[in-house]
């Protein structure tokens, strides 16, 4: 019987049910393991595996078929000697941490707007008084730099909240949502960033991301405005991020990704004060909706796979997403 | 001529211009201070005082018909000796603090559901792992108590992040905004609260709303439940509220406003791990939409107030607002 490796760390019952079941009808035995530990043995008997953070399974796994991936990022997998069989089929989970990444961009954001890391320091002084001012999301002019699923789903909610959202992409002429004021391709990001509030990332990790935003971009960027980065830890200049936090150009920045990643235990990112770190959490799979769409949407390709069809959520390395 | 006092410490240049060619229209002239003591020495001789935090103004001016107050809360001014004047006219500034209320609300809400407050702590101690799981603002059913401006301006955006929510009103035959899903009256809040993720109180500070939040409607709410108290502090009983987040009843809890306020050196409020706590500065005059909307309420009002009209903000203070 074809086999079927699944990690299952983040399932519950009925997520192992719904692939148990799916892979039943495609003619698959389907096996869970809780750990990349527990799978490794089997590796080289998989046509099939599902799952995040195994890098060693894919490496070993010389007859697989079909690696479906269980994050959005791919960034591991992009070259050939990542694979054991470098012919293998590859898709991500591109739509399901949309949702759980917006939320957290919506809550940075406001965060920083808000002056939020400074009232905390005060509350650790028991100082109790207003700050002033502050900013709204309504009226704000925020650039969203990667317009698939997160990009799209933080455009609607900050639009939601009032502001004014552009879109910034690799392709322009594929458009994008209506929650977007424009759509601008990646070569004319120069002309926005003066009349950008705040620069949300969110964007793959590639080697046309890498530096993106450098100290020119930051530069360009008016006096007070903001920074998110959702994306991967390459995509901004660390050093020229630091100094425009410190120099004040920046009111602030919010990063839940670094390079490198985690910051280094003598980095000033840990104790930086108008910053809000995160451990690269906002698109964890810690959020309930995040679990339910990576599982519905491995199902939804297992009898595409099983039928020779191309996957809906099949992705090309050499593109790098 | 008569006689207008107006503190203008939030002020632009702008918005005093609108004020003084408001008052010129009416037959009054426009005096200006930064402060209430600077106001004070005249307190008898205006006719009409625009400010807040001027109990002092207020309790000294004989003469005055008219005090629009520039917050929404008018609790310092409800008892007759509160007054120099206890004919005098109130108005309130009640539509102005909505959007920074809510933004506030979004924010401290998103911070309890993806543990913020955890995330915060573990970065002072380098600690880069996720933490799981985390709850989604989406299909969050939330319970607004208060429909007025900054409840509804709350419900909207709670509602574009996908949540459900009720509204919760003295009387509920006055209906609500669209973004509740259903209003219900005081007295019915207690059906709700087992069905009750986040219960957000937007209430003003009443005899009716004291303690409405006791030990045993906050045992009415689902275990692992959040609290969010952007009104007055006395609606929540503040001894119970500590015993619900210790006990981990409630999993989180955000206080703008406490009782007292601030709290006591000694009291647990400052550390309790799973609250975020915050000055009263959720509907501060931070935000320059707020301010634009104080002094644009004014300017509407004083040609009514001129020609003996009703004014459009007018409160009847024994009402409570």
């Amino acid at each position: 019987m074809r086999r079927l490796g699944a990690l299952d760390h983040y399932m519950n019952d009925q997520h192992r049910e719904m692939v148990r079941l799916a892979a039943e009808r495609c003619g698959f035995s389907a096996e869970f393991f809780g750990s990349v530990e527990a799978a490794l043995p089997f590796a080289e008997q998989f046509e099939v595996f599902f799952g995040c953070n195994c890098q060693r399974v894919i490496k070993a796994a010389k007859n697989l078929r079909w690696f479906a991936c269980a994050y959005a990022g791919i960034d591991p997998y992009v070259e050939d000697d990542a694979w054991g069989n470098p012919a293998c089929l590859l898709s991500n989970s591109a739509g399901a941490y949309g949702v759980t990444i917006a939320e957290h961009v919506v809550m940075v954001l406001l965060m920083l707007l808000r002056r939020m890391p400074e009232y905390e320091r005060m509350r650790t002084e028991q100082e109790w008084r207003r700050l002033s001012p502050i900013r709204s999301v309504q009226g704000l002019r925020a650039t969203v730099a990667g317009t698939g699923n997160v990009g799209t789903e933080t455009a609607k909610r900050l639009r939601a909240l009032g502001a004014t959202v552009r879109g910034v992409r690799r392709d322009k002429s594929k458009g994008g949502d209506p929650a977007f004021e424009g759509i601008f391709a990646m070569e004319e990001i120069d002309s926005l960033l003066p009349e950008t509030d705040a620069l949300i990332l969110c964007l793959p990790g590639t080697r046309e991301t890498r530096r993106v935003v450098d100290r020119a971009r930051l530069a360009l960027l008016p006096q007070g405005s903001y920074l998110v980065n959702m994306g991967r830890g390459p995509a901004v200049d660390p050093e020229a991020l630091l100094e425009a936090l410190q120099s004040g150009h920046l009111a602030g920045a919010a990063l839940d990704v670094t390079d490198p990643e985690p910051p280094a235990p003598d980095s000033p990112l840990w104790t930086q004060p108008n910053l809000v770190l995160t451990p690269h959490c906002a698109g964890d799979m810690a959020l309930q909706y995040t679990c339910d769409r990576v599982v519905e949407m491995f199902v939804e390709d297992l009898p595409r796979y099983a039928a020779g069809e191309p996957l809906l959520h099949g992705v090309d390395r050499r593109r790098e997403y």
